[in-house]
């Protein structure tokens, strides 16, 4: 088979048959592998949580307004979590070792900030994530009949400034859990894929309702642009995931300069 | 008792009184285990996920048509998509040391390609796989009541080349994930059967509801032939999932060329 | 602290103040400590399973019989199936190392015949198991408002001769599942509480409906006495499980014949 | 970046530079972490699960009081065990090597009790459990829409015995699943936070209708104080936990003593 000549033994006849690609210099030819793998893998990841999205606000609607609010269908919100939950951990465990698997730019700006992630490669990764939020967003608009509803939205009554504290406290639940798993190294950290799945379907179980559950701007530009929907508090999906990652990264300084490491040996 | 005899320390004694068929040259023995296994692990991942489907699509609708479609009842589609995801899961678990547990043409057809998947071994499994959907949809519609409900057709208002590229997206991931989890050794391979099962859910979850979710011709055909039912547009059952395995081969066979494993030490 | 001070160093101290119970032979005591721990373990298995199914049959039917045939509720058996899988699970987990976790008869009869089980322990563990069971349905009796609803019984439309056939395929399952993850050892062994739980998750999706779903004589028998309640098939759940436990292992005693293990090195 | 500064081959400078708190005796210095660990945590795990359940029991009431009892709607009690056991598995898998990531007093008193636990440090941690318990109701009342409804009250028809018996039956399965799994070392125990929130899952699935599923005096103690309600039988909160964390330790202490090592080898 073609593909398979290529594994094993015969990497030394590729060697010299080589793709012109491969006379970069390993650094360019290591970021153009980091901005591919990020850019497939957050299409991946959202394109499956868009579509899961598109079918739980496709079922009619169970309950009227109550007291102008539409109160929560839990069976709806819980397959959108699930969805969430479920794609960035497959995803994440397909790409952990490629990329890292990170899919979004505030969890980037994380390991930047505290996991040794380099300047370069950071904002190569942070522009891939914004063009895989996009074409995400493009591919589901086409793809399924009628038009996209995956727009992160207020829901649940929550006014503005309870939908930035909500986004900043799911994002700071997220990132400290990247962290703690995938950045500081241990026995559990090869399945820190299903440890960040998890704990992003807990924030998404949180967040639908309320905000829609973004705690990622790659993955409220995507169908903003798409749909050109851009509400004039479109902000807080920036300031509320920034915020948030701040605020893990602050508290893991915190217990890093405590050195909590020798707190329970 | 009778089985527990042919144990550890009495193997001697068996290669003594062996069956006919341990005289087989080992090539053949092998091929025949491989052949069995992935008839009786793809007859048991399908008739689970059949059995349930068959439970799910016996509830009452709950909604009417909403301009000619019916809307998604999300709690039966994620109950349908469960019991796949649940079913590859255990059933690959059980049989992964045994032949790999693939229970697919077109996962065959991947490892084929980029795995190193021998092509009489391919294809002894690969007609294995088919006659194990046959007779797990024969199974399921002689031991429930009432006619069987689980063949897969298009919904959701999808027309046919919408079909072919939900299949072909579908496939691909789940087959990027089998080569990245499985075909790739790494320090979580054994883990990758509850990986596959996760993306298989994933997968579901988005595919029930607009195309019956098969990513799989052989979980397409048992039932196709055992009602006799073949709409029209049943070669995307077909070429959606070669597409879609062949998209997941190429796009590893990229990552490859560029040496991804250089990219994140 | 009193607990405490039986720990590690001190285990010396505790020699020269044993209880009477160990001066026992090595061999009554393990029976002892088997024999307790799979009464309690069976208890804690089936009180959490008979208590969450005891919730879900105090919902409300929300449909009407279909051709006097009640049309299943797919969350009422999904949160059965979830509560008898993750008790399984749990449980299991928590006993793996103490008993095994068997807490079914037809599980200790199949490790009896295939995995080295000996004779007078597979006696004291099934013994102890059916106490549990019986146990466990008197405590789910008292402890919760209103008469007990957790007795198998077939539904869904279902004969009896195919409600022993599901009991009897649903078991051949869940048991070949124990074999390969937990009998025969391998990498993931220390994980196998948690495919175990999976595979029961999926065996009760399936099995709810149509006919609760034992799998297990001491499951069934417990709430069978004390409802008093013996329906005239109630053979099934006897017969069922047992076939199903034997096919298990005449299916593994054919791939160990044919040496599953050269098949795919 | 200012965080990265402070980790690997700069650890040297810091040491030089260090924080007045790092001149503390290195017993304070773990208290420290062990509190603030243990605060930060428990507010975590307790503002996710009330969050959840404030989105849960938002949804409008399905059914009519039958006999002076509102029947089960199992989908709000799925959604909020599922709450419960995502907050507990995610938050102690990220403070698990930090603090053990205890969140309860009870499970705390047990750990005294039988894991080597020292005195001062089950003060400490006991004390940051309940201002956690307290401050997540106290954000949660004010950062959610509305009154806050996440309060444990009986339910189901349970009178205050089978309340008590409940938290009891429900608390001493939690607290032997942890000893079992993350307090006796062996090849699973990485994976301890998977499997006690997979348990407190279960307890919740059971809980909730009933009790409002508290096992945790801190759980109830938050939500008590912020909306100043105590009702008569609010003891059973106190005494149902501690009765069951001491029901696991008694029986872990009595399968010790009869050396349970010895009977699985
Ligand atoms: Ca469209
Ligand atoms: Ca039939
Ligand atoms: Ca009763
Ligand atoms: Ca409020």
């Amino acid at each position: 088979s073609t593909f398979a000549s290529e594994a094993g033994p015969r990497d030394q006849r590729i060697a010299t048959t080589r793709l012109p690609m491969l006379s970069l210099p390993s650094t360019v030819r290591n970021n153009v592998v980091a901005g591919l793998g990020e850019f497939v893998g957050t299409f991946l990841f959202l394109f499956f949580s868009f579509s899961g999205t598109q079918i739980a606000n496709s079922a009619p609607a169970t309950t009227d307004e109550i007291n102008g609010v539409v109160p929560p269908n839990v069976s709806v919100v819980f397959f959108i979590a699930l969805v969430f939950g479920l794609s960035l951990m497959a995803n994440v465990w397909a790409f952990y070792r490629v990329t890292g698997g990170l899919f979004n730019p505030v969890v980037t700006m994380a390991l930047f900030l505290v996991g040794g992630l380099g300047a370069v490669r950071s904002i190569v990764v942070i522009i891939a994530q914004f063009l895989g939020g996009i074409a995400a967003a493009g591919v589901v608009s086409a793809l399924f009949p009628g038009p996209m509803k995956v727009n992160t939205t207020l829901g649940g009554g929550a006014n503005t400034a309870q939908g930035l504290f909500i986004e900043m406290f799911l994002t700071a639940e997220l990132v400290f859990v990247v962290i703690m798993l995938a950045s500081e190294k241990h026995k559990s950290t090869f399945l820190a894929p299903v440890g960040i799945g998890i704990t992003f379907f807990l924030c998404e179980l949180i967040g639908v309702y309320f905000t829609g559950g973004s705690l990622n701007p790659a993955r409220s530009l995507g169908p903003a642009i798409v749909n050109t929907s851009f509400p004039k508090y479109f902000w807080i999906y920036w300031i509320g995931p920034i915020l948030g990652s701040l605020l893990a990264c602050g508290f893991y300084a915190l217990l890093k300069s405590l050195r909590w490491r020798e707190c329970n040996p």
